[in-house]
This record gives C-alpha cells, structure tokens and sequence, in this order.
C-alpha cells in the first residue's frame, strides 16, 4: 500500500525549519523520487541542499512546481492563500497541495474551491516546531511523535485524504482530523493564546529582575522567543477564537487574584490542584 | 582558604530534592566529615542514603543535630522557622543554621535574633528546582551553574556570610546578596508570577483540548505540575509582592487583548518584539 502513493516529484516552497526538516524525513524514508525545494534566498535553498532536505532548488516557483504531485506551502500564514493559487496554475493538472499553516479557517475557505484544472488543496498543520527558524535548525526527527491535525471540507476526496495522511504517517506523525474552525478553536487555547501569555509574562519583567531567572521562568517564557512575523500572522488569522480563550484564561486568572488577595488559600489550592491534574495529563502520552 | 572552613558534621534537614541534592554534592566534593540526614520518614531518608547523600540518618532532629557547625533546612517554607528553632536548641553553642526556602522576609524576621547560645540563623535560597519531588530525583550537580541568593541582615557577621558562599560555591553555584525583602519582591516577579500563570493556563485548558497540546503548551505549564503544598506556602508568605508582579501582568495582557480586540497589530508586534528581547536576553547567560 505504500509503496503505490509514492511520490514523483514532491515541492517544498519555503525551506525553513519546517520545511527543511519534511524535505530530510522525506529523502531519508524515500518517499518521492524529487524533493525540489523552492525559496526565495539562495543563501536558505543552500543551507537545506546542505543538509540533505533536497534533490534540486530554485527561487522560481512555477518551474519549481512544473511537475509536483504534491506540493508542500510552508511559508508564513499570510502567504499560503496566494502561493497555492501560484502553484496551482503552474503545477500538473490533478496535483494535491497542502499547506503547514498554523491557523486554517481563512486559507481553507478561500481555496476549498475555485483551483483550475482539477487542481485541489487539502490543509495540514504538524504540531511541530521550535522557537528556533531557519533550515540550518531542521531536524529529520522533527515530526516523529507529533500530531498533524488535517482539515478537509465536505469537497475533500478521500483519495487526497488517504494520500496525506499516508505521507504525514510515513514520517512518523500522527494524523488526526478535525474541521479548519473547530481546528483554529482546539489550537487557540493549546498553542496560540500560551505563546500570548509567555510573551507578557516576560515582556512584564523588570529589567532588573532578569539576573535572577531560573529554570521556572526560562521554560514557562520560551515560545515567546519565537519569530516576531510569524506569530504576529496567527493572531491576525485567528483573532476571535484567541480572545476567546484568552477571556477563559483571564476569568482563572482574576480567581487566582481574588483568593491570594482574600487570603482564601483552600480557593488557590484548589485552582493549583486542577492545573496540576490536567497538566499531569496532558503529558503523559508525549513525555 | 577551603580547606579551613571545611565543615565537621553537616546537617541536612529535609531531605528531599534539594536537600538530597545538597547532600550528594557535598559528599562528593568532600565538604564535610559527616553528612547527618534529618527527615520524619524513614523510607525517604532510606533512598537517600542509597543514593550516596548522607553518612548517616534519624528521625530524631535533636539527635541529628547535636554535633552540626552547620544545618541546612529544606522543609517547607513554613516549617522553617520552628525547625530552626528546634535546632538552635540542641545544636552546638556558636553554630550556623540556615535554609533553602523560597520566600524570606517572614523567615529572616522571625529568626535574626533571639536564638540562644550564640547560634546564628542567616537566610539560603538555591535558585534550582524542578517540578519533581523527593530524594529520587536528586542530583549532585543541581546546583552548578544555579544562583544561590543569601539574605543577610544587619547583624549577620562577616565570618557566617563567608561561610556560606564558600559552601555554596563550592558546590558549584554563584552566590548573590540581597536582603530579604528585595529576594522576596525579585522573586515574586521571576518564579512565583510564573507559577500562576502556568497553573491558570493549565486549569483554564478545557480538558477536550489536552490531547493537542504540544511542546508549546507544555513548556509554558511545566511548573504547574509543581508540589501544589510547597506552592500554596509560597505564595502565602509572599502575597503582597505576588500580587503587585500579577498586576504588572494583568496590565500587560490587557494591553494584549486590546491590541487584538481592535486590530491594533502595530502595538501587539511592539509587545511581542518586547517579550522576545527580554527572553532572548535573560536566556543568554544560562541557556
């Protein structure tokens, strides 16, 4: 069964982190004859030819794409809409296209239909990735373990949905499914509005007190080491589900105040309690 | 100079964490002749002992005491100040005692006199730690590389303050001083206001959502799977400063939420750019 959804010629178009890191597990577990890697600096598309995340690299995306069967959009969020309507002009009629965007509402809806000559998109987000960037930091391991979540619509064919899913699992992640909207609610409260909460906690940090972080602080503030642009793109993209979670997480937050300013420490307790039992949880199965 | 202030009868009580961590280290790197581990369970004291940090054990802390020129306590917080109490009266005439505790005004206040026989108390706090609990999961190098902050008084004398940042340094950490009530407002902001917010991210995940979380999500509620105990002692002593850093907090995330509220991306990028210089900053030393 594997061996029939093998790949011809797979593209790449943004060869960063993640990126780079597909175009390695690709090559490494053989699963398309080409890996061409499209980019628009040089100086990227050398760094994953280094690495071994591809076969052949350009900085023209319609040549880049010419004979893909599956193309791979990993550039920023704003970007995917117009690069997978680029590619879909130029690529061979009936190819597949995913994405690896972080949110999925917007892009989803604005290609679900309309793509020329039998052309289809189907949206992939890997759970995966790192507040470091750039192909220099791509891992082949990257996705082994991880979950990516697939967003296909009522139009989706099962065929492209096997396809992927297939690709996804052969580089080790797990496939789940989900719609883009409950997919942009899920991912509000588990990565989106985190990376929110990092970044004020530490750009509310006294200057002075930075000398005196510890393991504590350096963990719970790591995301918001992340790329500025790229997260800037997902709040734009996935505004109301992210003020939606964030209320949730102010309501908790004001509980925590209220019993500390109380002094109603059987009330913080009890707080502390859940987050540990949830966090207890969720942990389990990954680490 | 090390050799001189090399220590007869070290004791540790509490051994847990960090006390099992202390007591390690200190074999190691020979600082004591005896190493007497205190504790009121007698299994904890008995992996502790097969793990290398003491040469010997009891449950009686009068009796474990009665020889030390130094004693370490790592109960929690507070339990402190009566188990220093205890000590000093059954411990030799003239000897030190200090502790690890994370909060120390209330601690430093209660014990800068009044102890008899010339016994004096002066405040510890190894900046190390980590979500997991018990002698279990000590380790000898817990401390190399950590910051150790003392929090001397007006009445400390010159020869117990060298005392301690020999020992401390000579297990490995950099000692800073500050008074009880600076440690006590810096680390609100650097630890305890983390910890909150880690545990009202977690308690806020509705519970569907956990099986998508990711290494963002799971850095960012690491401490929330903390000793909900040792916490909730914390933040009682350390309230009024707890609140002010949770203020500064709640004004940044404000902030956040209007930004995204009114599509006022300029301002969450300056936010965001913000979080990232002083994560990026405070990570260079250590990470």
């Amino acid at each position: 069964m594997a061996a029939s959804k093998k790949i011809g010629t797979l593209a790449i178009v943004g060869v960063g982190l993640i990126g780079g890191s597909i175009g390695m597990a690709a090559r490494r577990r053989k699963l398309a004859q080409q890996v061409i890697g499209i980019g628009r600096r040089e100086s990227s598309l050398r760094i994953a030819r280094r690495r071994g995340a591809l076969t052949a690299a350009t900085t023209d995306l319609e040549e880049g794409v010419a004979e893909a069967d599956l193309s791979i959009v990993c550039t920023p969020v704003e970007t995917i809409v117009e690069r997978v309507r680029r590619i879909a002009a130029a690529c061979p009629a009936a190819a597949l296209i995913t994405d690896v965007g972080s949110t999925k509402a917007e892009i989803v809806a604005a290609l679900d239909r309309g793509l020329p000559r039998q052309v289809r998109f189907l949206g992939s987000h890997p759970m995966a990735g790192s507040e470091e960037t750039g192909p220099q930091h791509a891992q082949e391991d990257l996705l082994v373990g991880r979950s990516v979540i697939l967003t296909p619509t009522r139009r989706t064919r099962t065929a492209d949905l096997d396809r992927l899913r297939w690709f996804w699992e052969s580089l080790g992640a797990q496939v789940v499914q989900l719609s883009a909207r409950e997919h942009d609610r899920r991912i509000a409260t588990v990565s989106h509005l985190p990376h929110l909460v990092a970044a004020a906690l530490a750009a509310s940090a006294r200057p002075s007190d930075l000398e005196y972080v510890a393991s504590g602080w350096l963990d719970t503030t790591r995301i918001a080491a992340g790329d500025v642009d790229m997260w800037e793109q997902i709040f734009r993209t996935n505004s109301t589900h992210v003020l939606k979670s964030l209320s949730r997480f102010e309501t908790l937050l004001n509980s925590v105040r209220e019993a500390i300013a109380a002094g109603d420490y059987r009330r913080l307790r009890k707080i502390l309690q859940e987050a540990k039992r949830k966090r207890d949880a969720a942990a389990r199965p990954n680490s």
